[in-house]
């Protein structure tokens, strides 16, 4: 089968956004190589803009749009980081970007996408209510709907992660990065294999949000329902652009508990003095319960994001 | 008045101690240059050996010793970052380390210190019963005794930090650091001045911990009496060498509220991803205090460690 987007796009992306965004840069530590036996190599998109690799994908996304699809702005449905990413993005370019947000969302998400300039439309928190205020937004206002993940130029640029990783290490042995609606692991995929097809590429997954490890056993997508754990990035489930590249590209699912994604966050921020969110841990901790595949091995791992709300550190740390 | 060390003493210290330590990286922060009207650029000694800077005076120390010397071992009075310092320090010239520490000192430092190899000797949590002990242990081994701060050697050391700094960045208006015993901040005006004598020296001391302040002020040293600041690593009075260079070369001690250094530490993790320890965030929160000196100057800020306790986080953020 033919994979959009391809190797080629990635780097067409990356020439595109690379002025807009930071060129992370990539962290060792002595203490975490003795301990797994391996070689752990860590892309620090905990220090891209707005603090996630998905400025990257939005940018990307929104660069492409004509002087006329930004007249009207820009939107999406996200709590997360792509929201501020969108927000972000859409202010560089001088459009506006609005976000359909659930009426649950933390007060401190909620301030980071306004800090960026960005409108919230507030909805309930169900799928159904999200879909009718995003329509009735993107009918009146004719503003240009940017999916988080399930969108061939998002999946593109958020391979420029990868792309400017194995430009700075290129001989790595496997790649592992967390998979959420598959935007991130889908890039990482196109952008590695096409650089170096003998490059492992490992997505990370939350055991209690792992449809994407049961949707690649079966070959069609099963979704999550009711989803549940501390890695809040990670809840979406894959979309029909992102299943093709999972299904075809990505050699391993590995699901992880909760806490060992705490003991993961645990070891970045006391041997690494990196600020991460859980998300970004969970590739950690899939090495931790899946030590053996590792071992002797040079594994690039992406962190992913840094955006942790501070009063919750308290939860995961006593 | 001749002060010692002097800038060639800091030159010669980077030359024997470069092979061991991290050249550490500087970090900047456009929303925290435009929350603060100024160039602020952060040399982050928590990605140092062990997690500080303090790597830096204990090998210098240990490097000049002779191998008659060494044969004895090493020993300090240390519970927070010089004595993990001068563990590794000594790990690395393949001899001992022991470390005097309060019998109150919190597990995760004596893990810390025990993790290097060093041997620990816990004392009754007062000066006297630490110059006790240290005294016999010193008399019966026939190790050296190396002072966390009041040290020639260990001064040059530390020096080294701004050294290195200036090299990255020579144009800087101000440095600034934090003040405990003076060890960093006799170091990096020394290394300052030698290089430029234009850019001014500030330190930054927590309220509750004020000796610096005073004894600048009075013109000799007044100790603190009981100090109580959430910045455990200031908590040391100036000493007999340090006093002379921080009445001599700093320009400015800029005091601080424990308030103050929260608030800095919540930007430091939550704009700028990075995990500082409570005594780190003391110059931004100088910064934050004494806004107006600051505003349009490019200051260079040292970041001196990383090595907080991740149980006590809640106690900062909640």
């Amino acid at each position: 089968m033919i994979i959009k987007p391809d190797f080629n796009d990635i780097i067409a992306s990356y020439g595109r956004i690379k002025r807009y965004i930071h060129h992370t840069p990539v962290f060792t530590s002595q203490k975490l190589n003795d301990l797994f036996s391996a070689k752990l190599y860590f892309k620090c998109e905990n220090f891209q803009k707005v603090g996630a690799f998905k400025t990257r994908g939005a940018l990307n996304a929104i660069l492409q749009l004509s002087p006329e699809q930004l007249i009207n702005g820009v939107a999406t449905h996200s709590s997360g980081n792509f929201a501020q990413a969108l927000a972000y993005s859409a202010n560089i370019l001088g459009t506006n970007a609005t976000v359909i947000m659930p009426n649950s969302a933390p007060k401190v998400k909620v301030d980071a996408v306004r800090s960026y300039g960005a409108e919230i439309i507030f909805c309930e928190p169900t799928l159904q209510a999200r879909e009718k205020t995003l329509e009735q937004f993107i009918n009146s206002s004719g503003a240009e709907f940017i999916h988080p993940y399930n969108d061939y130029n998002v999946i593109a640029g958020q391979g420029t992660t990868a792309l400017e990783f194995l430009i700075d290490y290129p001989d790595l042995d496997i790649i592992i990065a967390p998979i959420g609606g598959g935007g991130l692991i889908s890039g990482t995929a196109i952008a590695t294999k096409g650089s170096n097809p003998k490059i492992k590429i490992i997505a990370a997954e939350p055991k209690g949000a792992d449809d994407a490890f049961r949707s690649k056993k079966a070959g069609y997508i099963i979704p999550s329902v009711n989803p549940k754990t501390i890695a809040d990035g990670l809840l979406t489930s894959l979309g029909d652009k992102t299943f093709p590249i999972v299904n075809t590209l990505v050699d391993d699912i590995f699901t992880v508990q909760d806490e060992s994604i705490i003991t993961a966050m645990k070891l970045i921020f006391s041997r690494m003095k990196l600020l991460v969110e859980p998300s970004a841990a969970v590739p950690l901790a899939a090495i931790l319960e899946y030590q053996n595949i590792f071992i002797e091995k040079k594994v690039g791992i992406i962190l992913s994001g840094g955006n942790i709300d501070l009063d919750k550190l308290s939860k995961f740390f006593s």
